[in-house]
C-alpha cells in the first residue's frame, strides 16, 4: 500500500485543550513528523481548525482517532498526498 | 511513444471509500509515483476531487480504470504533461 | 536561423483522440522535448486546449501539422521564444 | 511530547512598553529563538499585534505569561507548528 | 556607452509572416541572444505583440529596423535595461 | 537582551533634507547595516515614508532620535524582529 | 556616509532622446552599474518613466543632473536604499 505523506483535515474542536496542547498531541501520533494547526474560525463553543499533517507513512486512522480522543470531530478530509513522493497540486485553468 | 509524466483529472467519487483510502489505491497503480487528491466540493452523495498524478511513464488507462473500480467517474482530464521532461504551463497574456 | 525553444498555441480539438493520447502524439514530433496540454474549455463537440511545447529547436510547422493530423485546428499562436536561451516575458507597467 | 516550533498569536497590548521593547522581552523567553511583532491596528488605548514566535522547543505557557507580565492579553492563538519539522500550511481548494 | 541588455517593445505586425517566423527573424539580429514574443491582441488586420529581447549589447536600432523590415511598427518602447547588469524593476508603494 | 534585527517604521518628514540624504543619515546610525526608504504619500508640506531598517543589533532609540534630529516624526512602529534570527511574518487564515 | 545602493525615481522626459538612448546616458553616470527604465504613461508631449538605478555607491546628484541634462525632470524620489547591503521593503499589515 502506498504510504500517505501529507494530510489536510478540517476539524472542529472544543476550546479545551487549547490549540498548542491539542496540536502537540496530534504530533505525538506515532507516524507523524510534523503538524501545523491554523485557526480558521472561532465562536463561543468551538474552534474550526485546519490541520496539515506530514510524515513518511501517516496512520490516518490513528490521527483521526486522536482528534476524536481530544474531543474534536473531523469535518472533512481536504487533501491527501500518497506515494513515493509528494506531488504538489498545481493550479490548472479548469480550477477557475 | 512519449511517456505521460503528469496528469490532472477531475473526478466524482462516492463517500466510500474515504479519500485517504481512495488516494492510496490510485497511488498503487503500477506506473504511479505519487498522487495528491484535493477535495473541491462535497455534497450528500458524492465528492468532487482533483487528482494530480505523477510518474515517469503513467499508465493513463490503468489509472482511470482504478478510479472506476473504486466507484468513481472521470469528469474531465484537465492537464497532461508528456515527453522527456515536464514543461510548466506558464501564464501568457492570451490567458486573460 | 535562431531555433524556437518554446511555443504556446491555443487549439481546438475533437473529443477523440482523448487529451492524453493527443498530447503524446504532439510530444512524439521529432524536435519536441516536452508538451503540457491544459484544458481551457469543453463543450459537446470540441475541447479548447492550451499547448505549451518545449525543445531545443522545435519544428513549428511539423508541430502544427501534427495538431491538424489529429483533427485539431490551431486557433492562435500565443507565445514564441527563440534564440540561444529562453527569455521570460516579465510584467511591465504598460501591461496594465 | 512533540516540541512546538512556531507559534502565531494575536495579542492586545498597551502603548507602553513600546513595541520594540515589548518584542525584545518576548524574544528573551528562554526557549525562543526569534520573534516578529507586526502592528495590525492601533487606537488610543491599545495596539493589536500579531506575534510570530520561532524556536526549537517553544515554552508556550512562558511565552503567554510574558505577554501578560508586560500588560498584554492573548486574544487568540492563530497557528501552532509542532513536531520534528515545521510543516507549512499550504492553500487547498477548500480554503476558498 | 553602457550596453542595452533587455528591451521590451510593443509592436503591431501583419498576420504574415506568422509569429514564429517573425520572432526567429528578430532573434537573428546580430546582437540578440533571445526573444520572447507574446500575443496581446489579434484582429482581422494586425497582431499586437509584446517583444522581450535579451542580449549582452542589443543593437536597438537594428532590432527596430528588423521589426519594420518585416512589415511591423513599433508602437512603444516599454522597458529598457542598460549597464553592466540587469536591474529588476521592483514594485514600490508609489506604483499604486 | 535579545537584539533587534529588523525594524519597520512609518514616519513623516519635511521635504528637506531630500529622501536620499535623509536615508543616508539613518544608515549612518552606528548599529544599522542597511535602510530602505519608500515614499508612501507626498503633499505640500511633508512626505510620508516607510523605513525598513536592518542590522545585527539595531539601536532603536538612536534610530528614532536620528529621524527626529532630521526634522521627522515617527508616526508608528509597524514591525519589529528580535532574537538570534529574523522570523518572517507568514500569512495565516486569521489575517483575512 | 553610507552609500546609496538603489534608487527609484519617477521622471518626466520629452520623447527625444528616445527611451533606449536616454537610459544609456543614465547608465553612463560614473557611479551607476545598471538602470531599468519602465514606461508608465505616454502622451503627446512627454513620457512618464520609472527609473530603477543600482550601484555600489550611486551619486544621486549626478544621476538627477543627467536626467535634467537630457531634458527630463525628476517628479519624485520613490525609494532609496542605503548602507552596506540592500534591505528589501517587505509588506507589513500596516501597508493595507
Amino acid at each position: 500500500m502506498a504510504p500517505v505523506k501529507r494530510l489536510v483535515v478540517d476539524i472542529l474542536k472544543p476550546h479545551d485543550p487549547p490549540l498548542a496542547e491539542f496540536t502537540t498531541h496530534i504530533a505525538d501520533v506515532g507516524s507523524v513528523d510534523g503538524v501545523t494547526a491554523s485557526l480558521i474560525e472561532l465562536d463561543r463553543e468551538v474552534q474550526n481548525v485546519k490541520l496539515t499533517v506530514a510524515g513518511d507513512d501517516i496512520d490516518v486512522d490513528a490521527t483521526e482517532a486522536e482528534v476524536e480522543a481530544l474531543g474534536g470531530t473531523v469535518h472533512s478530509v481536504d487533501q491527501v498526498s500518497c506515494g513515493e513522493r509528494v506531488v504538489e497540486d498545481r493550479p490548472v485553468p479548469q480550477d477557475r
